[in-house]
């Protein structure tokens, strides 16, 4: 049962684009390298030649909630650690299901490339031009802007053949395409991996089977862990800023029994390998993500207020000893 | 004795011209719906045939401060509740009493409206433009700009006698008149009361008699509730998160014994109704203000800093454990 | 051994001035005074004739910064204290050592005054342009901007020898120069030092020998004191806020053996004198600086992470009780 498309929603990528010209503009700032590809694609590099920023991170965070969110960063050394991010929409069904989320599964064999394959997955407002993920079917939401911008977690360059794709895809001339590689490795690539807090929220009421249409609000915090050299160490600790430090506030409407239910099952607790660094359940599980309990993709505190009747459930907790043990060393 | 009134004063109408328009462009991210009426007056529905949005009444709370003061969120988690709203202001007299105080008693008969009674509290920068109360005098305050906003805190836009008045009153062409209309059961109308916390404090110093004059900056904290459907145990929601909730802390001038005093006197703690819910003490007085203590209205902990001595008081105390009582349910 | 001057590096002065140009459109509500002097230099007295305020300390706090840092205000009543500045950069070497640093020694006799004889600390962009200190050697920096910007901690101000000197070392026409005074007691006197938190850690690493090029980001927070009309109190209490509650988190690159000894000799704890207040150590001193042993002037609270390894260490700690006890009385 799909929503119907209502072509009256904001366009992602059209509310994002002053944010991008932003990154183009402080570009030396935030220590982020620009540069048209051959056919005229801007390629932002945000931590590959260049070293990034935290700044740029954040900027990039709110650049994939298609320029309706807002994240920052907060200093008050809350539960031992000093610095957080914190993230805010009043439209996150749109800032991170219909932009944010890393949902587009883009592959390019060795064949195609001429060269190394290619993975990586999509994420941002341009998903919502090309409308590939059945997700969209979900919120009944397609994007048909002039310009288009799409964050890719990726160490190098995608191969022409993928950027291609990308343009025939959202119906893009070159010149209309941003493209924002951000490592995990990355302090930019951490940062926008962290203030993914409330999307994983979002997706995991999805998976919940709870209506989108019925989450009306929401903000989130975690922990910013400092990026590791070391890929699977920096994918792990991104996660683990979420499932053991995330704290999300969702306003849902709908009926009560719902709404708690929905509080109940989302923290990452009701994963049966929660309270294990994330790298070392990833390792356990041959480094493929399949294998993992995919309720484990969650925060770890979740407030749920139903604006229909006014009640609000609080489930889970956050586990800073587990974080600040990994995270923390005394000098 | 009142302040000679002084021209030189910032317009809070001028000032929040800009934070209006930007609520006009961003009406579909902020999900409130703007249509002029039929003379030409530009209503915003924040909240009655649409949803509004917590960003909606962040932005509300800060054009009620005339443009003089900030409103933002904060997800720190502080004391158990996950969302917080912060307020401040570098001009509070003008930003609070001059501006966002709901003083403005705006009433019509059935005769005059030729269906229901209306009756409702105008708050925000058009006060000072028609200067009905005689708080401006004491603040000697007036503004004389050629556009104007008001905020109601309604479920119905006000009849043709009402807006007719609100344009005499303060001079305005219908061109010039903004009406923002937030019921107090949505989340743009409970979101922009809790951003009144140092507006409440602003007023209970005045009804302390302490001089306006001599409070030159001031900051507050307020946990966020969910509005309830309920309009008077939204209400109620609204006055407990300041009552019981609230933190300000105000830089004066003057000397050390009246700071002090105003530290002492100041906490909602000093009304014998103190620890009750709001809505529990508003039923017993027959739902009627007039028969609560006065004094209740105010936060919960104060902080008074006189920059002429150096000397900061402390006062009062949160009391969360009331709050979460009532406003948190583990799933 | 120098770093090589980029001159591709950003600007201070020129990012700046949109901040200084806010400065002087807000000049009403920041309650801060605009004047030329007779040459055509722009005066702007944030504290001496006029009162000042915290929202034009923080302004100027980020005009320090050369818009390369952000400087706000939290209300989060953090470890029993309200307020609190949080302070970030992702560009800490030029934001702080190269722009805020009060580094710039300004000194006239009676006779080149003809009157009492004139001395300053010149802090802030212009301090790029003029690079009179060894410090831009270290940092291998300086800016070439056509305007510039400098603050000063005077509550007069400076006699037109300096003027003309500051005129002459910057290569700045008089219309191109503006000079903020912002006296330590004022409010946006004591607001724009304590902004100064993660600068205060900048400079100890400096004198601790840790490469500045490796410093890659930082952020920090410190309490906001109320100033005191007493000179040497207020500067006190500016220093307490930093030395004692004062937490800062750098973001380096090298190998971990140097990250854990800056994080371990970094705090004020490190110094014999810690532990008083500041006023009392300073008189004790006899009101010299250079008798204080200079590892005090530090963050009470240290992490520093290494992008290079992914470990973070921390060292040191807030004594909020000394600050309670100096700064808090009970109403």
């Amino acid at each position: 049962m799909s929503p119907a498309l209502d072509v009256s929603k904001p366009s992602v990528n059209t509310l994002a684009r002053p944010l991008v010209e932003r990154l183009l503009a402080e570009a030396g700032m935030l220590d982020v390298q620009v540069r048209p590809d051959e056919s005229g694609v801007c390629i932002v590099d945000a931590g590959i030649a260049v070293q990034g920023s935290v700044a740029a991170g954040l900027l990039i965070g709110e650049i994939c909630m298609g320029g309706l969110g807002q994240a920052h960063l907060s200093v008050s050394g809350e539960a031992g650690w000093p610095t957080w991010i914190e993230v805010r929409s009043s439209q996150p069904v749109l800032a991170c299901m219909g932009s944010q989320y890393a949902g587009w599964s883009l592959a390019a064999s060795k064949e195609e490339t001429g060269g190394k394959k290619f993975f990586a997955l999509g994420s941002g407002p341009a998903r919502a031009l090309a409308g590939k993920e059945t997700l969209f079917d979900d919120i009944g939401y397609r994007d048909t802007a002039g310009t288009g911008v799409l964050v890719l977690e990726v160490d190098r360059p995608p191969p022409r053949v993928i950027i291609d794709k990308l343009l025939r895809d959202c119906r893009l001339s070159a010149e209309g395409l941003t493209l924002i590689l951000t490592p995990t490795s990355s302090l930019a690539g951490t940062t926008q991996v962290v203030a993914r807090v409330l999307e994983t929220a979002l997706h995991k009421a999805h998976q919940l089977g709870f209506p989108p249409g019925n989450i009306v609000g929401g903000a989130g915090a975690a922990p910013l862990p400092v990026p590791s050299p070391d890929g699977v160490e920096a994918m792990g600790r991104t996660n683990d800023a979420i499932l053991y430090g995330g704290r999300v506030h969702l306003n849902v409407r709908g009926d009560d029994a719902a709404a708690r239910e929905l509080a109940r099952q989302m923290p990452s607790r009701n994963a049966s390998d929660h309270g294990r660094p994330f790298a070392d359940i990833f390792k356990a599980a041959d480094y493929d993500f399949y294998k993992i309990d995919g309720a484990l993709f969650a925060p770890a505190e979740v407030w749920v207020s139903n604006i229909d009747s006014g009640n609000t459930w609080h489930a889970g907790g956050l586990d800073m000893a587990l974080l600040l043990g990994l995270w923390r060393k005394e000098a």
